[in-house]
C-alpha cells in the first residue's frame, strides 16, 4: 500500500510534467507552423510526428507510450470526438461502402498481410496476423485535415471518416481474438471466431446504446449546461471501461455512444448553447491528445531497430498497399453496384492513398505481450508502416488530390466568408462608434479619425465583395446554400426547444418530422 | 522499471475508474439537486460534502485522497480559475482590506490559533502552529456562489475573493516554513522566517508574472484559438511546478499568472470569442474538480477518529472563530480609517461567518508528513474545524445575509432579464418562422398554428414586463446600467480589436487608455 501509494505519487508528479514538456513542445510546433506560412502546407499532426522523430533522432524521450495510456485515456475521447460530429444523415448514405470498407476490408487487410509477411519474411503466421490486425485500423485525423482545407467533397470526406470510425473497432476486435492463438491459449476455429467477433461487436453496440440513450433522455429532463457536458466526458470513458470489463469492445462502445450522443442526445436534450459549449469541448481535448498522441509517435522510434528489421517493414509496406487497393477499388466497385452512393476512380484513388496508419496500430502493437516471442518485430514492423503512411502518403496526399482535380473551390469560398465576416464585424465596430458618441465625453477629432479609418476599411472590402461576386457567379448560390442551411438547423432547434419547453408535443406531425431529420436530428 | 511502470498502468486504470465514479455521484447530486427544488437552497458544493459524508458514515470511500493529488492536480486549476476571473480594477479598490486580511490577517490566525491549542489541550507548540497555518486559508466557493445567487453587493464579493485568493498563498508559505520546527530539521528564528517569506512569495510573483506576461505578449502574435485555450493550461500547470521547483510559492505563482492572463493577456493577446472559449472552458474545469474535491472532503471523514479528538476540534473551532472576528473587525476597521473602501458592521459580520475553510486546509493537513508525531491530531482536527465551517457557517450565511438585510434585489433582477432573454428568443423563432413560410412546403394550417402558440406566449411575456416595469422603477435603470457595461467592453474590445490587425497604434492616447482602464483592461 504505502509503496504502491508513494510509486503513484511520484508517478502522478512525474508524468504532469512529462506531459507539461510534451504539450509545450507541441504548442510550440502549432504556433510556429501558423507563423511560418511555410510550414502550412504539413498538416499540423504531421509535423508533429516529424518534430518527434527528430527529438528521437539525437535520443530525447519525452515519456514512456504505454498502451494502457493510449488505449484508456487517449482513445475514448478521439473516438467520442469523431463520433460526435459525424452526421448521421450523410453517413446513412454511405452505409454501404462504409460497412463493406470497415468490416469485409479489415478482413481482406488482416488475412492479406499474414500471407505476405508469413510468406515472404521470417515472420510465423501467427505472429504476421498480429501485424496484419494492428495495420488494419486507419487513422483519417491528417487526411480529413486536409480534406477539409482544400474543400474536397463532402461524400469523400465521411467515407474516409466512417470507414476509420468503424474499422478501427474491427481492427481491435480481431486483434483481441488473434492475440490468444501464438500464446497457445487456443487453436483457432472459424466458427468460435466469429461467435466471438459477433459477442465483442454485439456488447459495444449494447452497451454504447443503453448509454446513449439513456444519457439521451436523461440531459431531456434537465437544463444544466455544466452537468451535461460532464455527463459526455463521464460516458466516453465510462462506456470503455463498462464495455471492456463485460467483455465487449470498448472502441466500439464509445463510438456508438458518441454517434448517439452527437446525432440524437445532444438534440433532443441540449439547447443549442450547450451543444456549442460541448462541441467546443471536445474539438479542444481532441486537439489537446492528437498534440500528444502525434508527438510522441515520432518520439518513440528506435531507429537501430527499425533498421534491423527493414526487411519486414518493406514487405509489410508492400502488402498494406496492395490489400488496401484490392478493399478500395474491389470493393468500391462492388459497392457502386449495389448503392447509391457512387465512388469514381479518381475518389478511390484518393480514398487508397489516404488511408494512413496512426496511434491505435501504434497502441495494439505496443500492447502485444512482453513474453511473446516476435514482440520486437511486431512493433518494428508497425511503427515502420506507420511512419512510412504519415510521411510519405500523408505528405503527398495534398499533391494527389490537386492532381487528380478533386480540390473544390473552397479557399474562394473561405476568402468570400471571410470578406463577409470582416464587413459585418466592421459596421459593427462604426455602430458601437455611433453610440458611444453620446454616451462618453470622447475628444470628437479623435472619434473621427477612428470613423474615418474604419469607414475607408470598410469601403475597400465592400469593393472586394462586389469584384468577387461579379467574377464569380457560384458565390451567389454559395449565400443561398448557407442561409437555408442556417434556416433548417434554427428551425428544427426551435422545435426541440419548444418541445423540451412543454409547448410542443413530443410525437411530432409527420411534416414537422421530416424537416427534423433534414436537419441532421435522426 | 518494470514494477513501477506496471503499477502505474494500473494505477492509471483504476484511477480512471475511481474517478469515474466520483464524477458520477457528484453529477448525480447536481442533477437530483437542481430537480427537487428543495435542494436549491444549499450550495451544491455543501451538498457535495453532506453526500459524500453519507457515504463515509456507511463506510463507502470512493478515492484516497492523497495531498499531491488536491495540491499538484486540483489546486491549479482551481486557483487559476479564480484569478482569471478577477477583476483586478474592483480588486485594486479593494486592494488595502484584500491585504491587511491575506497577510497581517493570516499571521494573526496562526499565531492566535496555535496559543490557544497550545494552552487549553495537550497539543505542543509545533503541531498546533501547523494546525493553524492549515486553518488560515479560507475557501469561498460556496460563500461567493451565495453571494451571486442572492445578489450581495459587488464589494463583498470581491473582498471575499481577494482575500481567500491571496490567504491561501501566505497560509501555504507559512505551512512550508513551520512544518520544518517539529521536525527539528530548524529552530526558529524570526529573521530567517521573513527572509525565507519574502523569498518565496517573491519568486512566487516572479515567475508567475514573467509567465503571465510572456504568454500575452506570444498570444498578441498569433490567433490561434485552440493553441490559445491549451497554453492557459500548461501556464497554471507549469507555473506551479516550476516555482515549487525553484523554491518558491505555487500557489502564489498560479494566482499570480492567472490574473495576468485574466487581466491583461487575455485582452491583448485573445479574440473576444477566445476569450470566451477559454472563460467557458475553465468554468467547466472548476466544476469539475470542485465537483471531485468536496465529494471526498466529505467522504475523507474517519468518524470515530474524530469523535477522539472532540477536545481538539471544539477549542480549534472556537479559536478559528476568534482569530476571524479579531481579524476581520479589527483589522477591517484599521482600514476603513486608512482607505477608501468602507465596510459597515454588519458587511464585517457576513466576512467573518462566511470564512469557510475547505480544500487547502485539508490538502495542507494531509501532507503532514507521516513520521511526525500527531499528525492524526492534525488531520483530525482540521477535518472537524472544516466539516464545522462549510456545514455549520455555510449553511447559515444565507440566513445571516437575509437577516442583515444584505441581499439585494438580485432575484427580482434575475426574473426581469429572463423575461427579456425569453422575449428575444420567441421573437426570433417569430421570425424565423416567417421566413421558413417561403422556403419549405410546410402544410400552412400547422404553421399557423405554431405561430398562434409562440404569439400567445410572446403576448403574455410583454404583460409580465410591462407590469414589473411598473411596480419597480428600478429595474428601468438596471436596463441602462447593463447597457452602459456592455458599450464600454465592445469598445474596449474594438481598440483591442484594431490594435491586434494594426489599424491602431499600440500606443493609445490617453483619453482611450481611460477607456480602457475603465473596462477593465489593466
Amino acid at each position: 500500500m504505502t509503496l504502491e501509494s508513494s510509486i503513484t505519487e511520484v508517478s502522478i508528479k512525474g508524468n504532469l510534467e512529462q506531459f507539461l514538456i510534451v504539450l509545450s513542445v507541441s504548442l510550440s510546433v502549432a504556433t510556429v507552423s501558423r507563423i511560418f506560412s511555410w510550414f502550412r502546407q504539413i498538416p499540423y499532426t504531421l509535423l508533429l510526428v516529424i518534430v518527434g522523430l527528430g527529438l528521437a533522432f539525437v535520443d530525447i524521450r519525452l515519456v514512456n507510450l504505454s498502451p494502457e495510456l493510449i488505449l484508456e485515456i487517449f482513445l475514448p475521447p478521439l473516438l467520442f470526438e469523431a463520433a460526435w460530429n459525424i452526421r448521421w444523415r450523410s453517413l446513412k448514405d454511405s452505409l454501404v461502402p462504409v460497412t463493406l470498407f470497415a468490416v469485409v476490408g479489415v478482413i481482406i487487410s488482416v488475412l492479406g498481410m499474414a500471407w505476405a509477411l508469413s510468406t515472404f519474411t521470417s515472420l510465423s503466421l501467427a505472429t504476421a496476423l498480429l501485424v496484419g490486425a494492428s495495420l488494419s485500423a486507419t487513422d483519417p485525423v491528417s487526411v480529413v485535415a486536409l480534406f477539409r482545407e482544400l474543400g474536397a467533397s463532402k461524400r469523400l470526406t465521411i467515407l474516409m471518416e466512417g470507414e476509420s470510425l468503424f474499422n478501427d473497432g474491427v481492427a481491435v476486435v480481431a486483434f483481441v481474438l488473434l492475440v490468444g492463438i501464438p500464446l497457445g491459449i487456443e487453436a483457432f476455429s472459424l466458427p468460435t471466431t466469429i461467435v466471438k467477433f459477433v459477442t465483442f461487436v454485439g456488447i459495444g453496440l449494447g452497451i454504447g446504446s443503453v448509454i446513449g440513450f439513456g444519457i439521451s433522455y436523461l440531459t431531456q429532463r434537465f437544463d444544466l449546461p455544466l452537468v451535461e457536458q460532464s455527463l459526455t466526458l463521464v460516458s466516453a470513458y465510462g462506456t470503455y471501461l463498462a464495455t471492456e470489463e463485460l467483455g465487449g469492445s470498448g472502441v466500439i462502445g464509445v463510438v456508438t455512444v458518441g454517434v448517439i450522443l452527437g446525432n440524437f442526445g445532444s438534440r433532443i436534450g441540449m439547447n443549442p448553447r450547450t451543444r456549442l459549449l460541448v462541441s467546443e469541448f471536445w474539438e479542444f481535448l481532441a486537439f489537446f491528445v492528437n498534440s500528444i498522441v502525434f508527438l510522441l509517435i515520432g518520439d518513440q522510434i528506435n531507429f537501430a531497430s527499425l533498421n534491423n528489421n527493414l526487411d519486414l517493414i518493406l514487405v509489410a509496406i508492400a502488402a498494406v498497399l496492395i490489400t488496401r487497393a484490392i478493399v478500395i477499388f474491389g470493393l468500391g466497385n462492388i459497392s457502386n453496384l449495389i448503392s447509391g452512393v457512387k465512388t469514381n476512380w479518381r475518389e478511390q484513388t484518393v480514398l487508397w492513398w489516404g488511408g494512413l496508419r496512426g496511434s491505435v496500430s501504434i497502441a495494439l502493437a505496443l500492447s502485444v505481450p512482453a513474453f511473446l516471442t516476435g514482440r520486437q518485430e511486431i512493433i518494428d514492423t508497425v511503427f515502420g508502416v506507420v511512419l512510412f503512411t504519415l510521411l510519405v502518403q500523408g505528405l503527398s496526399t495534398k499533391w494527389l488530390l490537386e492532381s487528380l482535380n478533386l480540390i473544390g473551390d473552397q479557399a474562394l469560398k473561405q476568402e468570400y466568408s471571410e470578406l463577409l465576416a470582416r464587413r459585418t464585424a466592421l459596421k459593427r465596430v462604426l455602430e458601437y462608434l455611433d453610440i458611444t458618441d453620446n454616451v462618453y465625453d470622447i475628444d470628437p477629432e479623435f472619434l473621427r479619425y477612428q470613423k474615418g479609418l474604419v469607414k475607408g476599411e470598410l469601403q475597400s472590402i465592400e469593393d472586394r465583395i462586389s469584384k468577387m461576386k461579379r467574377e464569380h457567379d457560384n458565390l451567389r448560390s454559395l449565400s443561398r446554400e448557407q442561409l437555408k442551411e442556417q434556416l433548417l438547423d434554427i428551425e428544427a432547434d426551435t422545435y426541440a426547444e419548444l418541445i423540451r419547453a412543454g409547448q410542443l408535443n413530443e410525437n411530432l406531425s409527420p411534416v414537422l418530422q421530416e424537416i427534423m431529420v433534414e436537419a441532421d436530428l435522426t
